[in-house]
């Protein structure tokens, strides 16, 4: 059976950033599936599946179409039992959804403001132009005038992560000892960071760093492969 | 075998407010274990058991004492282990640090600014003296400063608490149909300050008034005994 999941690039496709789906990258090498990635650019993504979803990441699995990163990790927990879990049983998948809203309402926020700017210089015209739009309506203010204010966001960055920072002073990764998709949930956030500013701008010696390099390594450096 | 748990209170025994002997009030309780209460003023606390710790919560469950919050919780996980789980098997288990972080490092500092000069009113005079001494060294203020900020504090405390908002979109507790101690860890955090300030300072019709109350009435309507 094949798997290809639809994810978000801007003119290079070789370079995908989108936070939710670099969690399904993740997830679907700590199953140990085979799938086939199609980077896609914004404004094309309605046209995939025949319009299946307005946003990615998308898998088919088959005959199956998924869209949003919790559902296909649901997903892929339930059709695929005999795998590597997802989620370390129901407490930890509940407690999941806990982690993806620190990450989408305490971590994206800062690193939106990080790296809005230079997301906007990966796209391509018909992107740019849907992304400034949407996004200065967001924000309030143009995507220069929040460039503009880049170091004070990087500033605020790291107490945004303390809660990583707390856990890791007892164990390596969100999972325990091993990873589980509440640590990809927060590798995602920070690789769209690394990937659309060429770093995560932290600095050397912080334990967050410490875990973001052990995410990098895992299932073969697939996350290292992008740069 | 008896069960002791030693808390925090002020001059007034009936109202331990502590957000980390909660936690452990709703864990036993969650565990169906009975057990004596016994709170204590802050600078009594390193008299108890022989000074086994200078914190509470402290359990002594027969010749066993522990100390620290989530060392009780895997304590009675460990030692309960037929009683109803407190995590929802490894992966909650771990998870659970992470909200700990969520809970200490992004709510309790906007409780702190709310509620440290009400906590400091419930004190008697030893403890007051060391309570201004400590805290006023850690947030760098007078506990009136504090104080006369405390409706920007108000302000504030929504925003942190999106996270638990965006959990609750989904399901009714962290732990998913039903609570975890991970519920537990964030119920203390909003327990501690409606105790020190007699509100939690958030809108009617906010989904975390709706989980709080959920909470509230757990185990016989535990958390909602002390006012």
């Amino acid at each position: 059976m094949s798997l290809t999941l639809y994810s978000l690039c801007g003119t290079d496709p070789n370079r995908p950033f989108s936070p939710h789906c670099w969690k399904i990258v993740m997830a679907l090498h700590h199953k140990g599936l085979a799938f086939e990635e199609r980077p896609l650019p914004f404004t094309e993504i309605p046209k995939a599946e025949e319009g299946f979803s307005k946003t990615v990441p998308i898998v088919r699995d088959g005959d199956r179409l998924v869209s949003d990163s919790f559902q296909i990790a649901l997903y892929l927990e339930e059709a695929y039992p005999d795998h590597p879990s997802l989620f370390g049983g129901e407490g930890g998948k509940a407690a999941a959804r806990l982690v993806e809203g620190y990450a989408q309402h305490i971590v994206h926020p800062v690193i939106t403001r990080i790296a809005v700017y230079d997301i906007h210089q990966m796209l391509g015209p018909s992107d740019q132009d849907y992304f400034r739009n949407s996004r200065e309506k967001r924000l309030g203010k143009t995507l220069e005038e929040v460039h503009a204010e880049r170091a004070s966001a990087i500033a605020a960055l790291p107490a945004q992560l303390q809660p990583l920072r707390h856990m890791l002073g007892f164990q390596p990764f969100i999972g325990g000892q091993t990873p589980l998709f509440a640590d990809y949930i927060l590798f995602g956030a920070l690789q769209w960071l690394r990937i659309t500013t060429g770093s995560i701008h932290l600095p050397d010696g912080d334990p967050v760093v410490g875990w973001f390099e052990r995410c990098l390594e895992l299932h073969e450096g697939a996350g290292r492969q992008v740069a």
